[in-house]
């Protein structure tokens, strides 16, 4: 490949001309330019973005490290902050830890097994000088991310930095279950089952205070039996079904749209009318929740408005030298509630 | 940020020497070793993966650049081209060049705004000093993806190549519709209606093919008629049901699950029983074909089989200096049956 230093010669010029001319910098007389650039699309030269880097100390290149690509919730997210970051003439370069593929769940608080992929995912993205890194969680966790004196600007995205120096950009679960618990109670039902997700997770935890949060509020009493605990798969949907049914609930909330298909599968079997005999709700809006009969009221979370928020804030930081405040911000973006046909008013 | 040639000065070695013990070589006392491996660690230094890549001229860094991360084939193909590379110690990075979303289907025969994306993507995965790139398709197309002198082993996946340099892996459409066609055969339907693709797509065209050797075999008269073209969505799906029913066909064989979603939304609002009064099968095998009642039975593409076979062959190419045969090579990976509740023997 030519290099900078032959195209020079070739042109009986400075290096600093030929960089000058292809940075678009001003001082150069028009034959000169003309000149150079004619050498420079016959020989077919590459600017070497690396170097590049190190002469402007910017790339334009945000990296994106995401725990795993194949996570429904990762893709949106990053496609949002790659249309972003492009319309802002960034681009942008992704690796994929691929965590919950390689170790399923036993990672989450293996600090050494986290690190030994965290690690070098980051030390790649600022050897390619990258000019800030935005971080994709799979779940929400409190996540040891970036050191405290990182370099370049760091953001977490669908997770919480434990550092207050970075910004991190979530769900607003519990505005998401006090919405759905609302949506419910305004539909007459005041017996109101929890099918939640696992008991230690963040999700569950916050949806549970914010469906608490709307039963108090409308002086409903919380019953704990109501609550039941899955583990966000289908199978589980099904199998807390019966002895919740038997509390006599008129409402089920299920805390992903998975669990509600688990849930359907028991009513069908059991000849129980999902939106007639027993109300439905579930969480995410996953392609699933409009394809399944009754299509199902679900909260959806908005992923792309996630990714989007994130970019934002990554631009900023990188065009006006925004300086995080110490006290760390975490940024809430509200679900939206979808209402389909599985919520019946009650009488 | 240290540099090799400061590590050298404090260490008062050559720089050839630090990089050499850095690299694992021999011919260095131990002594001199501990000393400079001493100092790496104090000071923080960091290998520059792209200057090791001028110096080895391997990088062990994948490429990968895929038309839209966003389709549901894109992630697990990815999924798995990267869970193989890290098996064999490759790292991978990848960049998105979002043309489904940016453009919709406009792009597709229009090579220059298909290039304006390609071709930035390449010059930025060649300054990183990628060892290969692979290219994801979103849909099989014959793509002119790289110039037939490029310098680095490349593969197009989920698409074909135009050029015979470049081996492609793409799933195989023809037997996947003579596989679910002959299905349907054996079950005792004979008259088999198809919820096409768009008409100029080479899925919708090869499956055609397939469908119609297995008629072909089994001494069916292809009947036109029997053929309508939807267009991927769900809509289109229920819109073909009508005048398909009217044919007298008992089986219909949709052209992927969300069509199979769009005939199954008509038969519902009919009460005509899918499994009992009329036959239905899909393809790709997504989620939803298993949540729907009754479940879909569909034939799955097996995307991570395709990812990882294109892995293989361009981790062959690195390390074997493998080199392709001037004959294209296609390879073509079965789609898989997966039988659920939506056929019922035709008596």
């Amino acid at each position: 490949m030519i290099t900078l230093k032959e195209i020079a010669q070739i042109c009986d010029v400075s290096i600093s001309t030929v960089s000058n001319i292809l940075n678009g910098k001003p001082n150069v007389s028009e034959e000169t330019r003309q000149r150079v650039l004619e050498v420079v699309n016959q020989t077919g030269y590459k600017p070497n973005y690396f170097a590049q880097g190190i002469r402007k100390q910017k790339t334009k290149i945000i990296g994106i490290i995401v725990e795993d690509l194949n996570l429904f919730s990762t893709t949106p997210i990053v496609g949002a902050i790659m249309a972003y970051c492009e319309e802002l003439d960034y681009r942008t370069i992704l690796i994929n830890m691929r965590l919950y593929d390689k170790w399923q769940d036993t990672w989450y608080n293996d600090e050494q097994k986290f690190n030994s992929v965290l690690q070098p995912s980051i030390k790649e993205l600022l050897s390619i000088k990258v000019d800030g890194i935005v971080y994709v969680a799979g779940h929400c966790r409190v996540i040891n991310c970036f050191p405290d004196d990182f370099k370049i600007p760091g953001i977490v995205v669908y997770g919480i930095s434990n550092s207050p120096k970075f910004t991190s950009v979530v769900i607003d679960d519990k505005k998401g279950g006090y919405d759905i618990t609302k949506y419910l109670i305004s539909m007459g039902h005041r017996k109101i089952g929890v099918i939640a997700g696992t008991p230690d997770n963040l999700h569950t935890m916050r949806r549970i205070l914010g469906y608490q949060k709307a039963l108090f509020e409308e002086e409903i009493l919380y019953n704990p039996d109501f609550v039941r605990y899955g583990d966000w798969m289908r199978p589980s949907g099904y199998r807390e079904a019966e002895s919740l049914i038997k509390e006599g609930v008129s409402a089920i909330f299920c805390m992903n749209d998975l669990m509600a298909v688990g849930l359907y599968d028991y009513l069908y079997e059991k000849g129980i009318q999902v939106g007639e005999d027993i109300s439905v709700v579930g969480y995410d809006n996953k392609e699933i929740s409009e394809c399944i009969r009754p299509g199902l009221t679900t909260n959806e979370i908005q992923l792309e408005k996630i990714g989007q928020e994130a970019a934002k804030i990554m631009i900023k930081m990188l065009e006006e030298d925004y300086v995080a405040s110490k006290s760390q911000e975490i940024i809430k973006i509200p679900c939206r509630l979808i209402i389909r046909e599985s919520v019946k008013k009650n009488q």
